[in-house]
């Protein structure tokens, strides 16, 4: 009989015990400017139609075990069979899946140093190490070298997130080839954020020609449908067959599928979105900078300063009812704050509220 | 530069390439009673209430973290804090976060044999081992004894399908607080078919007292809710914490936490449902065992046969456009069908073609 909760948590391996939790305090405001949202949202008689549909549909069963239909759409995106593509509740669990998949003793995954957090917590809970490949410190790009000194030693799988979150640093496409040709291991390559990229960054062209690529894309960012849950894995077939092993049946349910559904039905409203707020973007970036801040210039759909007294400007914008986020504790963004594109509105409110505290400083 | 696919997989681990892949043959049938879903749905009213306020949310942003509201209602029901339960896109979601805690050398998970397939690959894809706890052969019930050996002795995890499938073997609860207090392991109980049991059957009550008890629940089965997603797993808050570290964050949309508090909100519909899909299950065994086949009773909401040409029966059904599910394979279950419990009118169509199929053998 357990006689009390350390006894109890002897049940769970000590390398879960020892990782922290991912939490995010939630905090009410009227402009939000700390997940990457996109602050616009689908149309809403495309949004009606998704509920239309969803409602004629028979709740009680499961959804297409292979829907076929969404597959073979994603699928054609990247010139890729139906086979090709991974489905998901969000791409994290098929990158939850892919590390699983490759987890072993001895395997070791190469990330970007700073990047999205939950990367390196993933791959240490499938037991594979992590080797750090820090951003150069000036610029906060990509160090090149570094990534094909990597591939050329051919052990450690590469993960890239293209652009990077939270520092918008991109490759294109070209050098991400370069890359895969010169290792046997995967690279994985995460473009969240692609959307908001210039052309040249996208790697969706080459996986025909690099079967070691794994493509990973989201709905939450450019798309507006973080609410939804749904990504997708694209890779060659006989890669994405082991992965599969691993990805729970059933997944995605009725609505997740009828929204990406709608989206392949009709995608004219995504490139007037992207288009105003990568403008949108670019006059951040050159308000903030007329400041007086540093600011990284990135291809995400945020923006990265960094500030004499990042404290001030974060508790400024956030009596403003502005909440962005604090990136100051990740390595080398000592005094950034990492500020989501929102509506030209909320921009404004940005650029005021900076404009504010800095002339206060 | 990667040659050829052999070189290609070899980036994946071996204890996955050895893995089979779950399929399911889709097979499209008038009447369809292989997944034990339920023939019945939410109340029309309750899911257009769903649709008007999933229609008034903000699809572009994330779900909420921790939705305070559902986490207390669940939690409550088991007398647990809002800390005690994890909630996530399906029960198996949840039971893989489980297993990948608990995972380790020598760890050791106690099965059921025959039981839902996906537990032992679970497990296994978790690096942890498999001990198999074969069921009684002639009644198909649960071994208590070998049951309370593997608790008395304290080594293994024991994982309990209560009721069980597809046997519907069931475990009253006392029987599993029994177990609970005998081990300092975890006691993980599936309790998807629990509305089917009878009252004694079902662990809800326990939690408090035996903290290495999780239960898993779901919408899929009994609440018709099967193209939802959604599921949660509740116990003490400490091993809670820890598992919650390896659920992924906003694992739950928009959608399926307005489903779920639509049930919480109103859920006068479901009493009458189960009772209803009760007394068929009690009719369609009296009906084939009448007919002369070997019928288990069991406690979820399928019936279990044997028969003397299982093929024959199989098919017979399939004309007369009923799918069922052939568990020959599974051990201990030679020429055994599972048949879920449909409609009133889908189980009259069940007899009569078992009626015309074994008339004719």
């Amino acid at each position: 009989m357990i006689q009390n909760t350390n006894e109890l948590k002897l049940n769970i391996r000590e390398s879960v015990r020892s990782l922290g939790t991912y939490t995010l305090r939630r905090r009410e405001v009227p402009i939000k400017l700390n997940q990457n949202e996109s602050p616009l949202e689908l149309p809403a008689a495309l949004k009606g139609e998704v509920l239309r549909r969803v409602e004629g549909m028979a709740w009680n069963r499961y959804p297409d075990f292979h829907p076929e239909d969404v597959l073979a759409a994603l699928g054609a995106q990247h010139g890729l069979p139906p086979e090709g593509v991974l489905i998901g509740n969000g791409s994290n669990e098929l990158l939850q899946a892919i590390f699983q998949a490759i987890a072993g003793p001895g395997v070791r995954v190469a990330l970007p140093v700073p990047t999205f957090t939950l990367y390196a917590s993933m791959v240490r809970a499938n037991g594979a190490a992590v080797e750090e490949v820090p951003l150069e410190a000036a610029t906060l790009g990509y160090d090149v070298a570094a990534l094909e000194r990597i591939a050329a030693q051919g052990e450690a799988h590469l993960l890239i997130c293209n652009p990077n979150n939270p520092t918008g640093a991109a490759l294109p496409a070209s050098q991400i080839e370069a890359l895969a040709q010169a290792t046997p291991r995967l690279v994985i390559v995460d473009e969240a954020y692609v959307h908001f990229a210039s052309a040249e960054v996208s790697s969706e062209g080459l996986l025909g020609r690099c079967p070691n690529v794994i493509l990973l894309r989201t709905l939450s960012k450019a798309l507006g449908l973080a609410g939804v849950r749904f990504g997708y894995a694209a890779g060659h077939p006989a890669i994405m067959e082991e992965i599969g092993k691993l990805k729970l049946p059933y997944n995605v349910g009725h609505f997740g599928l009828e929204v990406v559904r709608a989206t392949l039905r009709e995608s004219s409203w995504l490139a007037p979105q992207v288009a105003l707020l990568k403008a949108e973007r670019g006059r951040v970036e050159a308000g903030l900078r007329a400041l007086g801040l540093e600011v990284f210039s990135g291809q995400a759909n945020f923006t990265l300063v960094r500030c004499r007294d990042h404290v001030a400007l974060f508790e400024g914008l956030l009596e403003a009812g502005i909440l962005v986020r604090d990136v100051s504790h990740y390595p080398l963004l000592a005094r950034c704050l990492r500020i989501t594109v929102g509506t030209p509105a909320e921009n404004d409110a940005v650029l005021a509220g900076a404009a504010r505290v800095l002339g206060g400083m």
